[in-house]
């Protein structure tokens, strides 16, 4: 169904980005999946693309505030080519908007220029091993130091992706004993992932999402200066969350339009592919499964279309973007599942773009939030 | 979500619609359920309330070209109660359009004013025993008498719905033998209910739909004059399926708002209901079913939604309406079977709208095209 | 898939009943629709054949134990038929096996002989207005006369099934107030239909099942003897759900084996059926869509199979019980549904048998324990 | 549910085989996973528990006619553990039936000997690149040589499991042009795999199933001895699918026990993980998804069970197997992808035993006749 979301401005950043895609990341992608890891530079020739400025106030090097469609473009045009640029949504979508909502006037001159230029990745460690999503738990933790100059860090987190490819890590760290308000004593550090005593531990080997690196990593006694608090001491907690409901439609977007690019795939499968002296795409199951997925697909695109609407004008709630992230996702994950069915056995190798398509969706009904924290928002929307 | 296609104007209707069904129509639906037909003068009242003008020329009384969106409100509101207007929109809906496109200006002065006054409804008889859609194989006969002044009609339709409270009942019917085009030959007449031959056979006992009478018909020698031909004689069958976009976009409407009320049901049930002490909307169960309802049926208003702006904009597509009822029928179906299981035993008990729902939504994934003739019209537009 | 659970004997009594259902059921069957009841002498017939004398002991006029097998061959056939035979099931399923545990000496010798002679048939009055399944929540009283001859019953049930039909009721009461023990209190007794003060409310209009009655039913003064006591005093509760194993299991042989008759039906249309030149049989989806009804089928009448051995070697747990029923039902309602579907607008109209298997397989999933409680039963069996 | 398929015997050997994977195969599997391979000498060790012998005549060194059920033992007990022996079950399920069938004395004393004994293993070469399933279009030619002793084989050869850990490689060649009947000329060819000729392509990286190596293989005028050849030259093509009922009903077993194995998994998951201070497993959800698994789970294990009983009998029927496959693998599928999600970001981890399951269980779906592939089959023994 025709969209009508995008404008020419976003139509001429869509071409630059599929032309970028082709000529910079496909060709590599394989390699980058075997090393779990895009390079570096990656990110520098996404900054030169402007990709990298986005909603960063224009006197620290940014384009000032900007449409989430941009993103959604380029996260359209990523999954078209069945590739990812590493942890790009992680350091954008998801770290930057702390530093861009938190960070003083001193911090913001310090870290955002180099971000807008490249030169800042991003990552983030809030998960441990053994506390999974219930924050109030964690064991990490930030000590000021006698002088009162600096925190000395000591811990260990878990599901850290991108870091080996960042430069800073958002880290939440227990400042305080918790009182009976269990979510006092959480503080966020921006901790320099070339500090000493800054570890990585153990590479967690995914189903999919293999051109990035997710990683345990522990702290010891990692010496944080005070100036990189990030808000306030011991208030950490309340900071949390607050940028979910993009990223919860940055997920939709992603998911739909992998789900897209699954039915162009095995379009193009069927077609060229015969069985019984007879293409695949022939046959009235081949068909109607298509069409399903497509059908499926669309009303996904509405919806998502929809957010993007009420994302421009401020007025996306959390519960909508939960059930935008709910519904593509698991639209995504029945779709690309039927998609891949349609490949037959070339559909379980990984150098069909399918079947990485398979193995990075599987995640996204868990990250960002599970199907199970979606229902339960959504629930409490609807006065249940 | 909110919503967004409605302005001042359509909302203003929705009141006037909403305060309409809670005096003249929910009180006495049961009896007309009863009685599988609603009164004849409902249907005048609603000319009343202007909502059989829409789309007439104002020369013919009429309220010119209206937005479809004063129909979708209509049916939003009659599902929001869990009543129906009879054959309203069989009438407006599936019939009148043949007499915009197709009646000539006599014609037009002959029964359009009828129609904009609520005096004359209409009905279609289309399918013969036998014969389902495939419309070539039609066997009812239409002979143009010796002087030419009339055709003579014989044969029987079923599956005629509202006939009892039209006056004037679309016939198709073979007017030459078919040639090498098997779609020549056939001829769309209009004729009086009241005509001498016009007879009721069996009337159909439906699953649900139960306030409008589905009846098999006869034709026995009935004197149709020539007047009364529809565009030209024997190009019949290239005058059908024309209105068909805007007709899956209303039961997409209809199906859509229908389980927007089933989850509204539903809520109030487990709200008010107990077991073991707990209101059944306690249950995690509970909350997580209704907001999976909730979610897909947001997706469906979003597509439905833009299927409104599209048709408005005049350019919704034949594939878009089958992408549009397809989606909209199918989680109708599954959003009311679980809305009904929330209510146990009740549920099942025909007094409870649900009940009343649940028996109603089958027949959409059938009527109108089937969810499997949306699926090949969907494949063919994806180019398979 | 071939069966190996009937022997001779079992074979030999389904000639019986599939001949006896042809020749006194299915001619008459869409009038006992319309009546909302079969005639009485029906059951009368049935004894006849010996189907009310199962697991009575011979002292008594019954067969003595007999295998549920044969049950299940009477559910079978009738399915077999889109037929059933009232509310039979209820009375030699749910109610005599209330009467087989408890009755004492004199109270079999009073009952049991009617029951196996088919004079006497049996209801339940369990649920009431507002308690739902909760039946601690019971107000029904019954109060001991002063002189200790008699209880005084007063109160309103609902769901009452085969009322008109039965001569004698099994009814909860309450006889004490309730102590810490919220289950001590209840008391069974057993109530002639044709005494003073035993009225019929409402008839309750439900989506299928349309063969039998469901009632409101009131009791204003009744006298009933204290020989009608069923078991001790204020221990009814205890009493409750000791036959739901087999209850369970015999809805789950009914709705497989009206899955089987589905697709049967499905089959004969879809072939017979000639849509564009071809038999719907002959299109892909109509093949993939029956195999898949075939294949889940087979499972779940692998399953019941399996039961149907468990229950004749005395080991059907009642967690086994609950994944029969809960899978089958469930299997039942997706089944039927698809087949419905290949029926096109014929399915929806009741006088095929399909829609009539469509409205009545839907109680299926809440009847004898919602799917929900079923769950619940299948996870505390899982230890969680 | 109490199975009842397994005698002393089979429980008898399910402990050796459960002893040896806690000892033998589990400590390692990780790494062979990292290779793609299994170590060579695992298939001695195998063969000396007489997991080689079975179905071997005497007179070769086998244990004679054994029921399938030891081989379905195996797989439980594998995948109860998530591992598997490597490419045992396509050598011994696949492969050893052709030799079983078609070779003549002299090539089973030659070779049913060393597969007994475990110094031999097969592998088999049926696919090409460009021909899927459709083996007429068989491009890979042995031409006879000139003094009839040997075929000289050229070609190529894709999805190709076991290869590296192979002896011998059953291939299916052209050795004569294609008469009208097309399934005329092809050969089936025992080719050792260190014949000079004999090449390993690409190692096609698969989604799952790490712990064996699938493989383009290529043939360059490979002398293949006349006295290699199975069955009768040129009839080769009536060869294939004999075995395919067993191989069914095999991945059948296997699937249903991943699934047990699966719940088994997310059990002990979420009755040990905790979020919001309660473990997981108190959830409803939880307890409902579980349910829902265990109950469908219940019925494939039924319909398995069955299958063993029937292979037993020598009864099972092709559609009978094709309804194993499919049911199993469809609900395989569902129920592991469920037990994934409730250990949340976990279950993407590949250390995570249910995350191999998941990135396994997707090609069973195809392999072994797609479940299309099964309906098809299906639908023909239902006359459809």
């Amino acid at each position: 169904m025709k969209r009508t979301v995008y404008n020419a401005d976003h139509e001429a950043f869509r071409e630059t980005i599929r032309t970028f895609i082709a000529k910079e990341v496909s060709p590599h992608y394989p390699e980058w999946e075997k090393a779990n890891q895009v390079p570096r530079e990656l990110f520098n020739k996404l900054a030169d693309l402007g990709a990298t400025s986005f909603d960063i106030p224009e006197e620290y090097g940014g384009a000032g505030p900007t449409s989430f469609k941009f993103q959604a473009v380029m996260q359209e045009e990523a999954n078209r080519a069945a590739v990812a640029f590493g942890h790009y949504t992680v350091s954008i979508g998801i770290v930057l908007p702390y530093l861009l909502r938190l960070a003083n006037e001193e911090q913001k001159q310090r870290w955002l220029p180099g971000f807008a230029s490249g030169e800042t990745m991003l990552c983030i460690a809030m998960t441990e091993p053994g506390t999974g999503s219930d924050l109030a738990g964690i064991r990490t933790t930030a000590t000021l130091s006698e002088d009162g100059t600096h925190y000395v860090l000591n811990g260990a987190k878990t599901f850290i992706t991108g870091a080996r490819n960042s430069e800073l890590c958002v880290v939440a760290a227990r400042t305080s004993a918790p009182t009976e308000d269990r979510r006092f004593g959480l503080s966020l550090l921006v901790v320099p992932t070339d500090s000493p005593g800054f570890e990585f531990g153990r590479k967690l080997d995914k189903i999919g999402m293999k051109a990035s690196d997710t990683n345990e990593i522990s702290f010891t006694d990692i010496r944080v200066p005070v100036e990189n608090l990030l808000g306030e001491q011991d208030h950490g907690f309340s900071y949390l969350g607050q940028n979910l409901p993009r990223e919860r439609l940055s997920i939709g977007v992603g998911q739909t339009s992998m789900a897209v690019a699954a039915i162009e795939f095995a379009k193009e499968y069927v077609q060229q592919r015969h069985v019984f002296g007879k293409p695949v795409a022939s046959f009235q199951n081949t068909k109607f499964v298509l069409a399903e997925c497509d059908t499926e697909v669309s009303a996904a695109q509405a919806l998502v279309d929809k957010g993007l609407e009420l994302d421009d004008a401020g007025e996306l709630t959390a519960a909508d973007a939960a059930r935008i992230k709910l519904f593509c996702t698991e639209t995504a994950g029945r779709v690309i599942d039927k998609c891949l069915q349609l490949h037959g056995g070339y559909g379980y190798i990984l150098e069909y773009p399918i079947a990485r398509l398979y193995s990075d969706t599987r995640v996204s009904r868990i990250y960002g939030g599970t199907s199970e924290v979606m229902k339960t928002i959504v629930a409490k929307d609807m006065g249940l």
